[in-house]
């Protein structure tokens, strides 16, 4: 361990805490106040370092890396408004429970509202959006302080990687020297073998922490099962995040035989345990299906807005199953919150419930029966739009792989055109907040976390936003596909009532910008094939994904008209497929 | 004014009233929850629409229009991560002092806190950064809620254009329909006519706001003038943003003999008031100066170092004047604070000083003789690196223009290679918190002000910070000259002491990231001109300054022999000027 001053041997501890404490990659961004962590970050033998120069970018890429990986990979930055960069995904680390650990570098409290060169205030920064928040005290070679700062640190990934995920700031303050400029006296002679729990530290974490998750109690539990077992049409609804296992569903659903309405990113749609249960074609079908009389519901909201309605007309008890005690329900057709472990809870109403009490089936085997008739329509379309790309993107990736999708129309077109698989895919998108910021950088970190081939579908108008998000590809060696589905503009406006407003519906709506990305792939060394067909795109997708390197697959379409085809296809559903699910 | 629904015309009445307080532009992102705002500016016709696709770069294209205007474009975003994309330069704002006037689009109360899609936490987005905060009630077509939107439109204009400019951040909830979609009822028959001065506004603002300026008592100005009167060394320090009228400047400097160090930044650098006592060079050459033994200063802290320790070193009565009552004077070195408006403060002051009473003169004219001396040297330098880009730009502007200088290298080479003109070049920069964030699209902003001729000098990384900001060239219609200094990372890590420990210098600090910034050019419609000489680049630089459109100047030197060279040079001026000031 470096102690050539007090800011060295405090940078250093610091990073030592965090590889203790399972953290194995870290963003950084370069800067002059955080020195010490650069280099204690960089000297690290355990900890992967991604290093890059759009704060906003670095924190989207460790947002999309803590997605795929459970634990926060944190982030580094100098003093000032590089600090407000990292906001935006502080933003949606918090609503969509990220795990995020924001070490912000500050200059020494003696500067603070001096009007010193780029010093802003950092406390609090990003407000109730994180977890937890303190200033760590300066450096010093101190056993005790660096026992707090251990304990600090400690907490801090046990707090974001908690039973709410999170963002978590530390502000971390230094004087100069920041350099590791041996200065004598700073580190006493002797100082790491009289401490040296301070110092080197534990085999493990300083703070081990065993956080229990949240169980009801059995009266709780003989209730719901009660119910759920009493349903004649019971139905579960798994909404982005659900944070439940497949396994456990798949017990509970098969004794209930009760349908699955899995959003494209509760991480239920794809996956081995896919069976006919899981039902992803609803949004396109649900309207008119008689309503359930039960419903359980994980997960935050789901991208579905038809799902809401749905629910909204049901007279039906609705239990939101909740971990952290969340309120995510924006219906209001919420009857019962139950704060608890989804997996756990899930496990231990399957053993209360007897598969011989199981429901009459019809109306599932009527759901069913609409999901698969629903499938064959959308497989039997041969139009080339919108939706058709995410269909192919799911139908055509590879096993596994990870598929991480843009806000706007591309999870909407997932939702609907997207059939569950039983591929490991790991489907991913930023549903906290979501925003079209930061979209090419959470796919680029989540690619960075496993082997696995990366697919991103994104939008134009979130492809600009985020090019700078493309320097990682080379910068920190991840290799994608990424599909970008030009309409030249913001398409989803032709879906909203101001389409019918022009002006101002081009000018500041649709906003057609007109840019040609080829030299985006030239700026940032990718390959670039632009497509308007459905063959060509089917080809260029298998092409890229036979191969090495990252390749930009461009697709012009145009928004208008895949909006009249969604609207078309959706009447041709309808006629096919009538209201059936209402008829016992 | 459309009162299609109530939040046709809660927009219409926003927009109008800020139009009545003198608001003549406005920055918009597309999005859905500001729908209102929108169809309201696209509306008006005496408000100037400029459409970002990128909320970030948008603020700082809106910070760069206020620095030049000195008033609040205003900001308009949708729900959710937008509005934490504007956070950067809201900062800057706050600690530059630039009025701006952020309007987020917010979903009404009911979804607060509801797990909503696109729903965040927006109170205090921006925590104690801005002036003032408010969420505005929900419309409705209420004579006693329109007079108070209109009187919060007032006040919000008024107070971020205040004795401390800076933004001011109304959250603005709507409720659907958003569009301009007849809702019968909404606004009732008749209810602008029952309520003009609610609806129609006033003549004007709707409360007109006369902010006076504080002005000490005649005591004190006595005792500051009996100070200046006395002294034999009086120094006048203009950190960046003085905000100081040059001729009161020159008539307090002239009557004092008190040379002036002109932070490139100050406002008083460049411009027709300039004379001998206006110097530029000190940083070079102030190091064993004799010191002041008065020194009144004005401003934010000087951009040079030197000056910092010039003033540490001397045993003088140090005022620092400031209108809003800032302490910014990070070396604490000054004896007193007085808080005055700048400006009337020097005019009063020189009322009370007598030209005959001025100091001995020696002191001055030996600084002024240094500073000759220094030009002749920097004149003399035939050598191309990165100070001399700065010297030529400086020397070279047309008359008048706008010069925007990005933080990290240029802002300092052109503190002391940008030599005093008398020409009306608008020098500005970042200087709040001195970021190299969105520093294209502050200086598109500036630019968008006026006719002047823009040129923008900034660095290959702050470049690739703000690629973005480049869609506003042709989105926005201005036309720039951008000189891009690319020495392939961040050049400024030379100067610092990390220079010596590589690794991890190169990877983390210098970062070199290999980009060719041509395809920048294709991607935004730009022309593109590289250059690796002095006569080249003189070249180019003319060339672009005599065409309409927008090009790209890249200049490729090396970081680490343009530093060399700065030492070298600061040896050469050392041995040539000796410590000739401090003889009597």
């Amino acid at each position: 361990m470096r102690t050539a001053n007090r800011n060295t041997l405090w940078g250093a501890v610091l990073v030592d805490e965090l590889a203790n404490a399972g953290v194995d990659a870290v963003c950084l961004a370069p800067g002059s106040r955080c020195t010490p962590l650069t280099v204690a970050f960089a000297d690290h033998p355990d900890v992967e370092t991604f290093s890059h120069l759009d704060e906003r970018s670095a924190a989207f890429f460790a947002l999309g890396r803590a997605k795929r990986t459970g634990r926060p990979t944190p982030l580094v930055c100098t003093s000032g408004t590089a600090a407000a960069n990292f906001h935006p995904a502080v933003v949606e680390a918090h609503q969509a429970r990220v795990p995020m650990l924001v070490l912000t570098a500050d200059r020494p409290r003696v500067l603070q509202h001096s009007g010193a060169n780029q010093t802003i205030d950092q406390e609090k920064l990003y407000g109730d959006a994180v977890r937890h928040y303190r200033t760590l005290p300066e450096p010093e070679a101190d056993a005790r302080k660096l026992r707090a700062l251990r304990t600090a640190l400690a907490r801090a990934v046990a707090t974001a990687a908690g039973v709410e995920p999170g963002p978590v700031h530390l502000n971390v303050p230094f004087e100069k020297p920041l350099e590791p400029t041996p200065v004598p006296g700073d580190v006493p002679e002797g100082f790491a073998d009289a401490h040296p729990e301070a110092v080197e530290g534990r085999d493990g974490p300083f703070v081990s922490v065993a956080a229990g998750a949240p169980e009801v109690d059995a009266a709780t539990l003989e209730d719901l099962a009660g119910t759920l077992g009493a349903a004649d049409r019971p139905l579960v609804v798994c909404g982005p995040e659900a944070d439940l296992a497949p396994a456990a569903l798949a017990r509970l659903t098969g004794t209930l035989a009760a349908p699955v309405l899995a959003d494209p990113l509760s991480g239920l749609r794809f996956g081995p345990h896919v069976d006919g249960n899981v039902l992803g074609g609803y949004d396109a079908y649900l309207d008119g299906v008689e309503p359930p009389d039960v419903v359980l519901r994980f997960g935050a909201a789901p991208t579905s807005k038809v799902v809401g309605t749905y629910l909204w007309d049901a007279d039906a008890r609705q239990v939101v199953v909740d971990p952290a005690g969340g309120w995510r329900e924006a219906t209001f057709t919420a009857t019962d919150l139950v704060v608890a472990d989804p997996t756990r809870l899930v496990d231990a109403l399957a053993d209360r419930l007897d598969p011989e009490d199981g429901p009459e089936r019809g109306w599932r085997d009527r759901l069913v029966a609409r999901e698969d008739a629903y499938w064959g329509l959308v497989e039997e379309d041969e139009t080339f739009f919108e939706g058709a790309v995410l269909g192919d993107v799911t139908a055509l990736a590879p096993d596994p792989a990870t598929l991480f999708v843009s806000n706007s129309m591309p999870v909407r077109d997932l939702d609907r055109f997207g059939r569950p698989r039983s591929a490991a895919l790991t489907a991913l998108g930023n549903r906290g907040a979501s925003g079209i910021d930061g979209i090419t950088s959470s796919a680029l970190g989540a690619g960075s976390a496993t082997d696995d081939p990366l697919v991103l579908v994104t939008g134009d108008v979130a492809y600009y936003h985020d090019t700078n998000g493309l320097l990682a590809v080379a910068r920190c060696g991840v290799d994608a596909t990424i599909v970008v589905v030009n309409n030249d503009g913001g398409g989803i406006f032709h879906r909203l009532p101001i389409e019918d407003h022009d002006p101002p519906f081009t000018e500041f709506f649709r906003t057609p910008h007109g840019l040609d990305f080829e030299p985006t792939a030239d700026l940032y060394g990718l390959e670039f094939v632009r497509t308007a067909t459905r063959e060509g795109f089917r080809e260029a997708y298998r092409d890229s994904l036979r191969r090495e390197g990252t390749q930009v697959v461009e697709v012009r379409l145009d928004g208008e008209a895949s909006h009249r085809h969604r609207e078309a296809f959706e009447q041709r559903v309808a006629a096919a497929l009538g209201d059936g699910a209402r008829k016992k």
